[in-house]
This record gives C-alpha cells, structure tokens and sequence, in this order.
C-alpha cells in the first residue's frame, strides 16, 4: 500500500479547511464581534494510529476511506460552552461540507468524563488526479474540555485503557474543575462579549 | 464604504485558492513527478488602486464586485513555457472554480512585451455572514515573464504609463532576453524532467 | 514621529524570539520528554496603545525605547504552573538575552486575582541601519492563568479600571475556578509525563 | 547514530537564519527602498546526501560538525548582481555571524558555468542543551543563477557527474542566456529602482 500516494487528498482536506475555518475568527474580529472560534488545528492520522485502529475494528485497509471517519482530524477550540453551538451552525450551512454524522458528547459525556461535539463530514478535494471525496472529523470543544481531552488521551496509552483507580479518580476530579471553569466562564460571558466589542473598537490592545 | 468588510470575503478568496493550488505542487513532488508549479502568491488589491482604477475605468463603487475582475488576484509562476498549459487545465478541471474569461498574452503578446496568461474565475466563499461569489484574476507566468512584468509594472508608475523612448528600448531588449531565457529552458526540458524523476526518486538532495 | 520606522527593530525581535522560543518545544518532542512550553505567542504594541500608556506613566516619547519595557510582547503558555520554573531557567541561560527584571506575580498574586511570571530582557537585532538593543517583556503563564487574564484585560478596558463590585466578585470565582484546575492538573503531573513519554516513543497518535 | 537530535541544532539555525534575513527585505521595503534581497529559503542536508558526501570526501561521521559545512544551508536570492554585494556586507556585519569563509564563483565562475557566492559561517545557537555553534553555509545568487544552478544539479544526478556532450552544450547555452538576461537586468536597475521608490511611496499595486 503507498500510503503517501493514499493519505494526500486527507493532507490536502485538512490544510483546506484549517484555512476555511481560520477565516471565520479573523472576520468576527474584523467587525468587532466575539468570536466562537480560538484555534483551530488539525492532523492527518498517523499511520501506526491506522493500522493499529484497523485491527481493533476489523476494517480491511481497501475499505479505509469509507470506513474509517477520522483519517482526516480537525479540532476547534472555543471560549465558551455556549459558542460550540455557533460554530456547528457555521459548519452546517456551508454548501462545501456535508455533514453525515453528529455525536454530542455533551450533552452526553462520556461515563470516563470526556466532553466534546464530534461531526463526521464529507469534503470534496481535488488533486492531480482529479475531485476525491474525503470523510473528515471535526471536533468541537472549549478550552478546559481540550486540556482534559489531551491528559486523559496520554494516560490510556499509557495504560493501554485499564487506568487504575487512583488515577481514575484524580482524572475525575480534573474533570470536574474543568467543567466547573466552563461553568464559572458561562457566567461572565454575558460582560465579556460586551467587553470585547469595547475593546476591538477601541483598538487598544 | 466599508473596505474591510467588503474586502473579507476576497481576502479569504486569495487565502483558499493559494492552498488550494500550492496543493497540487506537493502532489507532483510525492509522486516523483515535476511540478507545473513553481510558487503561488496572491494578493487583495490595495484599496487606492482600486479607486485608481475604478476612476480611469468608469466603474462605480457599488458595482465593484461585478465590474472590477482583479480585486482578488492569485499569480502562478511555472519553469516552463509548456507548464502554463498544465495549470490551465487543472485550473479549468476544478468544480468548485468556474471560468468566465480567458486572456491569452502568450500567443498573443502585448505591445509592450508583456507576457502571460490569465483566467478570470468565479470562487465562492462561505463568511460568517453566508455564502458569496467572488471574481478572481489568476495570471500564470514562467519566472522570466514574471520577471520582466515586475520591472515593466515598477516603471509604468514610475512615469505613469508614459515611459522615454530609451527606457522602452532597454525593456523590449529585457523582454527578449528573457523570451530566449524561457526558449533554452523549453528545449532542455525533456532532459530536466527525466532527470527531476530520478532525482526525486533517489530523495537525495 | 515615524513610527514604522521606530518600531521596525520591536517587530523583527518579536519574530525572532517566537522561532527561538518555539524551537525549545519541537526539541523536547524531539526527545520524547514533556514540553514546558504549549505555545508561543507575540505582539508589537498597539500605536494607541503606547501613546495611551505614554500619557499615563508620563513618558517623553523620545524615551519610550528605554523606558517603555513591553512595546515588543512575548508570552510563553505552559501546561503545568511547574513548567513555568524550567521557561524562566531556559531564559536565563540564553546568551543572547540578558534578562534585567523579574516579577513573580505567582508566589505573589495581584490583588485582582492575577497570575503570571514577567520577565524584561534586552535583546540585540540586526537592522538594515546596523545592531540596536530593544527591551522585551516576556510573560509566562499557565493556560488557566492565561484564559483568566484575557478576560480580565477586557473588562478593565470596558469598565476603564473600575469594574463594578458584581462583575468583580464573579472574576474572583473565575479566578479562583482556573487556580483550582492548576492545582488538579499540578497533581496528577507526575502521570501525565510519564504517559506522554510512552506516547510519543510508541508515536501512535 | 541518533540524526534526529544531531540535526536539531542545525534545523533551529535555519529556522533563525531564515527570519533573520528575511526581516532585512521586509525593513527596505518599509522605507521604500529596492530590496537587494528577494527571497530567503534554508533546508538541512538530507541524511542520504550526508553519508553520499562523507563517503565521497572521506569525512568520519564524528567530524561532521567541524568538517561538514553545508549540513546547514541558506539561499539568498536577488533580483541584481549588484545586490548580491550588500546582502554579504550585511551579513558580514552581523555581529551574532561570523563568516569563516568565502568562495567567489561569480568573479571566479565554475567550468561547468555555475555562478554564485557562498560564505561560510559560525552560528551559535540554544538548545535544551545549551548552546552549540553550528557551520553554515550561505549562497547568494540572483533569479537567473538561480534557475540555471537548479537544473545543472537535476542533470548532475542524473547522469551522476558524467552529463553527455550535447546536453552539456544545451546547459551552456542556457548558462549563457541567464548571464546575458542578468546583464539586461543590470543595465536597467537604475531606472528600475528609482521607479520602485516611487511606487511604494503611492503605496499603489
């Protein structure tokens, strides 16, 4: 299998619409307004992550562009709970993604903790040898979700999923000062979002 | 007339199609192939040219973007002459781009000497405020054309638009050293392409 | 007052320091050891903004580039409140910046409830009129820190320093939320290295 | 031998070396002067081409760093071969550069046509560490030279040093064509530059 050849459309995906996504922050900004987008990062998975996913769900490697949704990997950080919702409608209006799956995991967390909104879309690239549709996952979360993500994503490797009950416990309690910080933010969202318009007309820094 | 704001959607126009085309480049190099492009740059039009423009022109400033096709504008720079009918055709091959007008200043060299070759494209967008279509110039050059066009363009505003006799004779013996340039670059090619591939294929530097 | 001019040498320290600072992180993922810096960020002063802070502080504008330490702005974001420690170590053995004050508003918060280590340097650039000495303010942060003091600055600019006691007394809870999360994530840092060695030796994703 | 942490280093000097001149173009153009420098571009040596260049000019693996000088190399490219000369007396008067050498094949061209001016030099810089001073090696060259040198070297591997007759005579004619596009270019840059001024005072496209 040429993996290079196989992985350039999801390279090539994913720098798209890092740019596309990116652009929303900077027009928000341009007029003032606050905006539900902070980062915006991606990554083409890595190739021992593939193979390795492969064999725990049984996809034979001539099925991955279809049966694989997260080949291509896009994460969008936010300030606030309440800005995942914007950024979800940004994604569904556009007449160039076509979402085909959506998973709330918060509305719903997951029983280990972990908060975040998943959609699995479709993004048509072209490359040299012609338009190849591409399945994409975006991840949508706040900052404090992201932290925790992160740490509980390096202990299971770690732990190759049977994290003890001591660390368990620990990351539980992380888990809860990070929602609690989302919690506190919601509060004096209301005043910031004001503030910052304040601000960017200002155009102090 | 707000010029940031009707200037975001052209902005995030340049920026797409920039990854969009530098793409492909890094496809031809995964493949061991020679890329048809050499480098891709891009620009907003400044916003007194613009109404320099919209002056001499008779365009009024609520019809801009109808009427004034370069407000965006990408430059595309080849090694060969042979390669501008390649990014032509992928350009041309693209859904998510349509033509509307060709101008070929190859074939069919300006006055002056200038050379190139420009599509005059239709791109949609998605900003936070929808979907919109944009008019975007893309000119696409060898690096002798491009080189000459800058000095010729420096020197056309130098003497706006009207350059001494001495001065033009000078240019016009630039244009045809660099017209020689690209016909000894032409006749090579065969060469450097095969050797390009192996050069690649060795990944050695 | 040419103030492009002025501040050319504050923008090229603020590039340079961004590479210089952002390669520490790249070579700790090089090794497979925890990276003290998250990210790197930038700034050149606001023009308003150092006229306004001019005003305030009382500083003649021909003596802004001695006695005005941040009108070029560097601030490194760490994962853990330990981190910032080894940043300021890796600072202070740089020959190439002389640090000539430290403010630890860690061990010593700001009344306010701000968090952060500050750190002057002098740092040398080479500009097309010859070398010149530019003050650098570098700040070192946790994100938790970072994520409260943004908000801070906005409703300081909104309420020009006189926050009401409502809004006051919810950024104190904000403050104290994103302390308490530092602390959690300080606990359970002893794991999380450990874990991200494993991960990135196994460079499964 | 672990190449990864041996390159380290010389990836951070390209990275520093490249912003570094790179913010000369950027300060000319701020003050409306012809840039003598064009575009900036670095890479490290790839592992192949070391052992290939060990081998062929027996240099031991442990006395790369003091033997190899072009495991770090930067490329400095002109519109003028007058600019050529300030962007080395630049360079020569940085006091964080030393230049340890210096081969002129641009008074003094290669047999085989090739033209260029490569310095040689010590850079210090900061790891996680310490600080390692690394050799670098700088070749500055105008567009014409440039484009020439590329192909050259394409053809090199190609026929691995033993480029037939004919192909040679093509290489010379185009060697000569560049020259002679060099020569125009010369002739013309007066005009040229003083037509540059002007236009970036009108800040006009």
């Amino acid at each position: 299998m040429d993996w290079d050849l196989f992985l350039t459309p999801y390279k090539q995906a994913v720098d798209e619409l890092k740019i596309k996504l990116r652009g929303y922050r900077e027009q928000y900004e341009r007029v003032s307004e606050h905006s539900p987008i902070e980062f915006v990062t991606g990554r083409v998975k890595p190739i021992p992550s593939i193979l390795d996913k492969a064999r725990r769900k049984n996809i034979p490697l001539n099925q991955l562009q279809t049966q694989m949704q997260d080949l291509a990997g896009i994460r969008v950080t936010c300030q606030f709970v309440e800005d995942i919702k914007t950024v979800i409608e940004l994604i569904r209006n556009r007449s160039d993604i076509t979402v085909v799956e959506e998973r709330d995991y918060i509305a719903d967390k997951k029983e280990s903790g972990y908060r975040s909104y998943h959609l699995v879309v479709n993004y048509p690239v072209h490359t040299i040898s012609g338009e190849q549709m591409t399945l994409v996952e975006i991840q949508v979360r706040t900052m404090a979700m992201n932290f925790w993500a992160t740490i509980e994503h390096s202990l299971n490797y770690k732990y190759e999923g049977r994290i003890p009950k001591e660390i368990k416990d620990r990351l539980q309690r992380a888990a809860e000062a990070a929602f609690h910080l989302d919690g506190e933010m919601s509060q004096i969202r209301g005043e910031i979002q004001e503030a910052h318009r304040h601000f960017m007309e200002k155009k102090i820094d």
